[in-house]
This record gives C-alpha cells, structure tokens and sequence, in this order.
C-alpha cells in the first residue's frame, strides 16, 4: 500500500496543536469517529494515516504533516478531495506542500509534451521562448487583429487571448479563432518560423468540448486553461482527450490564501497536464520573492515520476527593460510573458521586436 | 450596464491600501495599464468599475469593496475568473461578500426544486429533514449494505455516500447505485414514504456524466456533489442537464483560508444549482461560531433574484443529543446530517430511531 505527504500551515495553539493534528488526520481518511473504524480491521489497515510531523513555524503556526493512503484516489476530483478537502473548510489552514507517491505518479502522468516538446514543435532549442497577451477584453475583432499582427510579424513565439476572453459579442470565440490561426500560419510561413495563438478555453465542459473541437479543427497547437475555474479534473480530460493541443495553464482563482503556488502551480497543475504553467513573478503586481518564484520553476521541473518537465512561465510586471533579470532568475527554460509593457508603448511593434531581441541577446549561453 | 459587488479581506499597511485596492481593481477588470485601457474609450466606459469602499477591520487587516462589470462574465468559468481571479494570486486576500447583479442572477438562475422542491418530494410539510452517510470508505458493499438498511428502516429522508466514496474496489459505483436506488424503492414502499439514496458523483466531466446517467437510470432522486473538488462550471452543467436530480452539494475543498463559506457555499453553490448545501456546523469539528452558521443558513435562503431557497444542511458533529439545539438555532427549514454519532452507536439502527423521533419531538410548532 502507498502513502503520500502532504503539509499544511495552520494557526493553532502549541497546547492544542497535536489533538488538531489528529482531528485533520481523520477528516482526510476515514472522517468517522476511530471507534467505529476499529470494527473494520481489514479497512482500517489499508486507509491508515499517520500524522508524521508537526514543526513550529511561528508564533502559533505550524506545520503539520501526513501520511494518507493513496488508496481513496480513484478519480481525479478525489486528488483536491484526498489532499485537501474536508481540512480546506477550517478557516485558519494552508495547503503548503505535497510529495506524491509513485502510485499517484503512475496515474497522473503529466504533461503530454511539456516543456521540451514545446521547444521541439516551436523550433527554439536554446533562448528562452517569448508570449504575449492580447488585451483588454472588450476591444473589438479588427483592434484585436491589428494588435495580433504587430506581435506575430515581431518574432514573438505564444500570442495569447487574455483570461477574460471567452465568448462576448464583438469579438466571438469561433471567429477568432478562425482568424488567427490562418494569421498565425500565414505570417509563420513568410518567416519561415511557428508562431501559436493560444485562444483561452473557459466555460462549462460541454461548451470546452465545443472549443476545444473547434481549436483541433482550425489547427490551433497550443490553448490556455485556468484550471481552478474550470476545475482541476476538467484539466485533466482536456489534456487527455486532446493530446495535440498543449496547455497552458493559467493561475486564475489560484486561491494562494489557501493554496501554496508550490503545489497547486508547482505540482497539481502538472500531473493533470499542464505543459506550461503562468505564474506571478517577483517584483511585478504579486508580493512573490524571487527566491519563491525560483523554487516555484524549479518544482515544474524538477523530476516527478515520469511526468515530463512543464515550461515555467513568469509574467506579471515584467518589461523589456527586465528580461535580463527575468533570465538570471530562471535561465532559459522558461517563457516570459510580456503583456501590459508592449501595449503601453507607443509603438508596440518596435516594443515587440526589442522584447524579442532582448531575450535573444541575454540568453545564457549553453555550455 | 450592470455591476456587481465584491468585498476581500486583505493584510496591507495603512498606506498602502488604497493603492493595493486600484490595483486589485485593474487586475479585476482590465488588467491592462490604463493608460492603454485609455486609448480605448468605449472598452473602458464599458468594463470600468471602481473602489466603492475601503473600510478598516482590524490592525493591517481592511475589506476592500470593489463595483465590477457585469459584462466579462459570459460563462460559468468568468464567474469565479471576474470575482477573485487574478485577486486572488495574492496570497493575502480572501473573499468575503458579494452582491451579485440582476444580470447575474437572470444568467444564474439557481436550484430546480431547492429547498420546497425537496420537501414536496420528499413529503416532508413542516419538521426538519434528516440526512446520514455511509462510511467509512473501504467497507465492503455488503457491510454497506447493512448499514443502508438500518438507516432507512429507521425513517431517515436521505441516505448519502460518504464524499470518499467513487468507484472503488470492493463497492463499485454501479453496483452500489443498482443496489441502493432497488432497496430505497423497497422499503420506503413498504413505510410509505420517500427515502432518497444519494450517491457521491465525482471524477472528470465525462466520468460523471456517465455515473449522472447510470443514476437517472436507476431512478436515483438526489445526487451529491462537491463543487470546488470537480469545478464549480460542473456543478452548473450538472444541475441544468439534470434537472430531475435534486443536487446536494459537498463543502469539501472549500478554502476557507481563501474563500468565506457565507459567498462560496451561502451565494456561489446556490446561484449555481444546488438544492441543499452541506457546511460545518457549530461546535462540532470545525471553528465556526453558531452565529457565522445561522447567517450562513440565512444567506442560503434569503431573496436572492429568482433563485429558489437552498436547503441549509449543517452537519459535523450533530448528535442525537444536540438535535434541539440545531433546530433552534436554524429553524424547521434545514436538514441535519448526523453521521458519526449513528455508527459510533452499539445499536446503530436503535440510534438512527432516536435520531428520527428527536427531529419529530423538537420540530418547532408552525404558527
């Protein structure tokens, strides 16, 4: 039988925190009193935990860690349910680590090409690789066009919808989707390079399929998901059942209060299959460390089963000025997504091509 | 143009909370610098929202309520995306009310049958409803099998699966649900009255369609699922695809460090479809204080547009000797799930009994 760890961060009493412990323990196997567990010998054996560690951390916080069964995880919406799920609904705790077992590992098998396919279809063996967004939602198809073109005709290789794009009136999921992959081909073939629009796939999983379907159709490579939107196992099925899209997974209702980024973006993302993985970097919008953002690209691909590597994705604040910053930090396995610093520019496509230039000029050299 | 209200709860310096709030502000609507959000005069009148208070709760602690656009939210996904999406990256924030639009509420338009709806099924006009749950995970279907048996020839309304339970060895989902859905039948013919087996759907959108299907198939009434564990777009998609399914949702994954019980259980779970809504109870495991319960119960059943009333269902804890207490802090309008104290019992049908006839005993008295 196989266990897996996992630690939370909670506010708690030094004199209460072991009976806590224990109480969290039960929630995440059995969640009925021991008493009634103890007649089921043979049940109790096989779904036992353990509470392995507690460590202050602070002053009334500490860090509790189990050992839980793999056993309960049957599906993938019993993985959120197994790691953290009746725990989650006490107000004063925090997800901060998980080490999954080789069993978990054998069936979350990760991404389907991650961060080294998406070099091998891109053609870009060495430099770190470049995205943009386009934004603000609401502008219209043709702006949007405009603004699709500056950035493809720049060199840069991931134009991607902004999160809130989905399906409004004006500029509709199908028509640009048809628009820019055709674009996208067009201005690829002339440069003789590839270049993906990553359209964002939202709503209910009936109308992902639609998307999803009509994204295969049109040739599209690569799409984003938001997978706390949509839903951890939504990920799942999505990176299953189209195994020629990859995905880029974005950290909307990330829920980081609650979430460690190193285990929802680190870790969960990718064994549901997220090739690439946004996440807030250091020094823009978000009160991340560069030390945490470091440790968050390093868990992406640091190794884990046989999941493959995902491509760490940084963005957030990030301008042409700091590209350089952003390479020391993360060397070149990684994608920097520049959205906001382009379009401010006056001219966001001379702001394109030295954003471009830029990551070519300061890419690390290989040894 | 219509907008809606949300309050976080956020650990900022004094003087910084205002600028902290227009940031959270832009990253909720535009996310875009606005100065090029500027360049666009009729996307910004359109998405603009605004600071609408900031108010002191504690030391470095302050609710920040913002007023957004209705308009980014044209799926199910862009609910939870528009209302903490990129807010909530940070790990400081948590969510704590909102107000949802008319335009939301004519889009989400909330339970098939609610909180009446499962009386007038159930045949149950005034005394509060009784729920229990089979456990512990890993017992055999015949162990189970028992179980059921007591708990429904003891006159208990709801028989639900533990939230552990999927499709397991040794109780596979199908079986269960031939099995259950037969005996519910049998013997509540025989008492005269409804008893509405509930089974746990969990898994990937497709897996649970299929289990959905294998339930309406067997003449299943009610089905529980948990709304954060599988996506809250599922949920959505569930109740409308089903509608003769009553939806009795699970808190678990809750993040409650992130997300307040009173929005995402109280407003979210509702707008979205559930019929009963399961939370923790006062007193029992978790540390919410009677008064936090009540409103939340308040919350689920209060006006809210054309959305019917949810059925409040506290749970964790309740013994047979606490049932009076329950009904006097939630009224007749709720449904008690009392699940350990039954097993823990030496006569768990003798108990169930107990169960059953202190509900009828403490029923409030209708005016």
């Amino acid at each position: 039988m196989q266990h897996f760890e996992v630690t939370y961060e909670a506010s708690v009493s030094p004199d209460a925190v072991e009976a806590f412990a224990e109480e969290v323990l039960i929630e995440q196997t059995f969640e009925t009193p021991l008493e009634v567990v103890h007649r089921y010998p043979d049940v109790e054996r096989a779904g036992k935990g353990e509470v392995a560690r507690i460590r202050p951390v602070g002053e009334g916080l500490f860090q509790i860690t189990l050992r839980l069964p793999d056993r309960n995880i049957t599906d993938a919406a019993q993985l959120p349910n197994a790691l953290f799920g009746n725990a989650s609904i006490h107000p004063r705790i925090r997800l901060v680590d998980f080490e999954p077992s080789d069993g978990l590992l054998d069936k979350f098998r990760g991404p389907s090409i991650g961060l080294k396919g998406i070099r091998e279809r891109l053609e870009v063996s060495e430099r770190p690789l470049t995205a943009t967004a386009l934004k603000p939602v609401g502008i219209s198809l043709a702006d949007m066009e405009k603004m699709f073109v500056d950035f493809a005709e720049s060199g840069i290789d991931i134009i991607k919808d902004d999160h809130y794009l989905s399906d409004q009136p004006g500029c509709r999921f199908e028509q640009r989707v048809r628009r820019f992959a055709h674009l996208a081909k067009e201005i690829g073939g002339k440069a003789g390079r590839e270049i993906w629009y990553t359209p964002s796939i939202s709503g209910t999983p009936e109308q992902m399929r639609k998307r999803l379907d009509l994204a295969v159709e049109n040739g599209i490579n690569c799409v984003m998901i938001a997978p706390m939107t949509v839903g951890l196992p939504t990920l799942l099925e999505a990176a299953e059942t189209y195994p020629e899209l990859t995905v880029l997974a974005h950290p909307s209702f990330a829920l980081s209060a609650a979430l460690d980024p190193a285990v929802l973006l680190g870790k969960l993302f990718r064994m549901l299959g997220a090739d690439a993985v946004i996440f807030a970097n250091a020094g823009g919008r978000f009160a991340y460390s560069v030390n945490e953002c470091r440790l968050l690209a390093a868990i992406m691909t640091a190794p884990l089963g046989s999941c493959l590597p995902s491509l760490p994705v940084p963005a957030g604040g990030i301008s042409v000025d700091s590209v350089q910053e952003v390479i020391r930090a993360f060397g070149n396995d990684c994608m920097l997504l520049v959205g906001g610093s382009l379009l401010r520019a006056k001219d966001r496509r001379a702001a394109a091509r030295r954003f471009v230039a830029s990551v070519e000029e300061h890419a690390l050299l290989q040894s």
